[in-house]
């Protein structure tokens, strides 16, 4: 199946917006088995939406379409769209009085604009939208389909995960089964290398290594004629990988790190404390992004100054003037300091180098200590990055993240 | 003239990548006044990048074409691009001679493969690479111009700067002048009643609103023949900008809040302590992505739990058992402890529910409080913001620096 996707809009041309509709679209299609073919984007424009048009026409034979539906007069993209499949737009009294009853809901006046919403192309199937004021629509001719969307991502979304993805799951033809395998702090290369025989593998699955700066997700897909095949081949291929790269293997799905961590500490009812010095908050701020982090994250502290580090994690000041801020030493004393007075079961502490200045020839930019403690134990790993400040602190969140998941993991089968 | 992008790689077709490269360049081709027309994203298929190139030459004047250089078998855009306009790739020499060069002092083993990346098509003009070992290119074909780029947003982002949009910009004909105006906490309906006027301003220039979840960019472009003249309509409608909402504004290029914070307090030699709750590190993390932060950020405390508001922060234990953890009471508390611990010239709070749960019918999700103390005063001000927990994060952030920005400027004036 050649699927596009066509992204109307100024903002996507003139980089006020970056285009993640699309990104998010190709991502779940390959989780169907759709590999996306096309993506193009236009600007709010008559000509050049019906050009792209006619290219997916000729081409494709799905189209995913979004943007340009709201009810200011730049948004064309209903107007144009229905004149290319030759419909007329005519009231609907149902879509109306769910947009007036959306707005009365949120005690918002509506305006007459919003009121052009409900005019829709009298030969197209519509689709609800439950999260804004302008219904989808399907328009099929000679057996291809264009879905047209709204450019709100959270609106996009519903439709797409309500109605499109099963739509054109039912049609991808082949049963398909697939695993993600999130891994981190070991690189492409020598997963590679411990996957071995991939043909062995490969039998079985198409396996797909997805590097990123927090690690290399590595993606399993099992095709088959039905699900019963599909699902042994892949847990065939499963057990290969498992026996393998076990231990590398964070979560079977595609979640983040810290997501993996907080599932562990919700789960065990355990806390944890975080001192930060060159991540500056990035830590706190990536576990506090997940819902509910407030039952297992008691406190943080960005102890920038050398004054904060002996004032709130109670670092001794002469080990700062022997050491230096960043050393394996203060980066143990910040972790177990933090862990004490928060009373928490884990402590997590970072100090190092980011730059772009601040570096010497001993002590060189991208110089990191991160560090690991409960209350009967404390542990260190040493870390000497790039010359980046932002790619240096988000390396560093995830090095402290994953010493933090190695750590309690091992606890565990202490205990 | 007429501009095209061409993005290529299957990692932005199956959501691994998100293409920022398209929206980068959109951005920069506005500010040399282009209007880029499309992006295309095809896979690296041979198929579908010729047909991408025949599309790109029947309707656009230029073609950006970025991705698929790499050393592996997988990125085919070099041999498909020389094949499209017959030519013959060539070793060049002295592009060898870099390539080894750039491995020699990073002490890494070239492998053969990297030798293939200084064969050239014989017929195309060559873009150096001083980032990277694959060469830009450039095609002419009947006065259209074809620029092919690595992928790798740094290496294209130099090509583009040090080479292709001079290039370009001496084509885009007029002269053109730019200013973008920042505004954060006045909506984009308030800001256009306050301009007034528009067709007034717009005598001078094109003017545009550009909103986000940060605030408002105001963006005014002047169009001449010459240089002179494309100023004077510019500062023309600066001033007619500058007297209507000219305390809205706080910067007058392209910065962020935070980035126009920094460099308030590191001309004035000011220090900032920072107490967060519901925003969880966000606040902290964003001012310590820039460089040089350290001069000026003390520390930072994310006090989640009201221990750590107690001992962190020296909030009274009473305070928070009258009024709750999240009021007004708490936030001015929090700001004048962690300014008074920290001994710095500012502190800024924060304290709210960032959701999804944990709401009330008194205190629902979204409300926060944000508060600003420095050695003699302390104010706050109270949100109401949305349902979605990043959303509210990213909105009180925003919030707080916006009273900060308020508070010190204000100073100032007393002063």
């Amino acid at each position: 199946m050649r699927v596009e996707v066509i992204s109307i809009g100024d903002e996507l041309l003139i980089g006020q917006t970056v285009n993640t509709n699309a990104s998010w679209i190709g991502e779940q299609l390959i989780n169907i088995g759709i590999q996306l073919r096309w993506v193009t984007t236009v600007g709010d424009s008559t000509q050049d939406i019906t050009q792209a048009l006619h290219i997916a026409e000729s081409r494709s034979d799905v189209a995913l379409i979004t943007g340009g539906l709201g009810p200011t007069h730049d948004d064309v993209t209903k107007k144009v769209v229905s004149d290319y499949f030759g419909a007329t737009l005519v009231m609907n009294e149902e879509i109306l009085d769910a947009i007036k009853e959306r707005f009365r809901k949120r005690r918002f006046k509506m305006a007459k604009v919003n009121e052009e919403q409900a005019r829709v192309p009298d030969n197209a199937e519509l689709l609800k939208n439950d999260r804004g004021t302008a219904p989808g629509m399907i328009f099929r001719k000679d057996g291809k389909s264009f879905y047209v969307m709204p450019g709100v991502p959270h609106e996009m979304k519903g439709m797409m995960q309500s109605h499109i993805l099963p739509e054109l799951g039912k049609h991808a033809g082949a049963a398909i089964r697939i695993k993600n395998f999130m891994t981190t702090g070991v690189p492409e290369s020598l997963l590679y290398e411990r996957l071995d025989n991939l043909h062995e593998i490969e039998r079985y699955v198409r396996l797909a290594f997805l590097p990123n700066l927090f690690g290399v997700k590595i993606r399993i897909m099992a095709f088959a004629d039905n699900e019963k095949v599909a699902s042994d081949k892949l847990e065939q291929a499963e057990k290969l990988v498992r026996a393998k790269i076990g231990r590398d293997i964070f979560a079977d799905k595609d979640i983040s790190l810290e997501e993996k961590i907080a599932e562990i500490l919700i789960k065990r009812g355990e806390t944890l404390a975080v001192a930060e010095s060159c991540t500056g908050g990035m830590i706190s701020n990536r576990l506090t992004n997940i819902a509910g982090s407030s039952s297992f994250f008691e406190r943080g502290v960005i102890s920038y100054s050398n004054a904060a580090k002996v004032e709130l994690l109670g670092v001794p000041e002469g080990l700062i003037l022997e050491h230096g801020a960043v050393s394996a030493q203060v980066a143990l004393a910040m972790a177990e300091g933090v862990q004490r007075l928060a009373g928490t079961d884990y402590g997590l502490s970072v100090t190092g180098i980011a730059g772009p200045s601040g570096g010497t020839a001993e002590k060189p930019v991208g110089l990191v200590f991160v560090g690991y403690a409960d209350a009967n134990s404390s542990t260190f790993e040493k870390f000497t990055f790039a010359n980046d400040r932002i790619g240096n602190k988000q390396r560093s969140v995830q090095a402290a993240l994953h010493l933090l998941r190695k750590q309690i993991l091992n606890r565990d089968q202490d205990g």
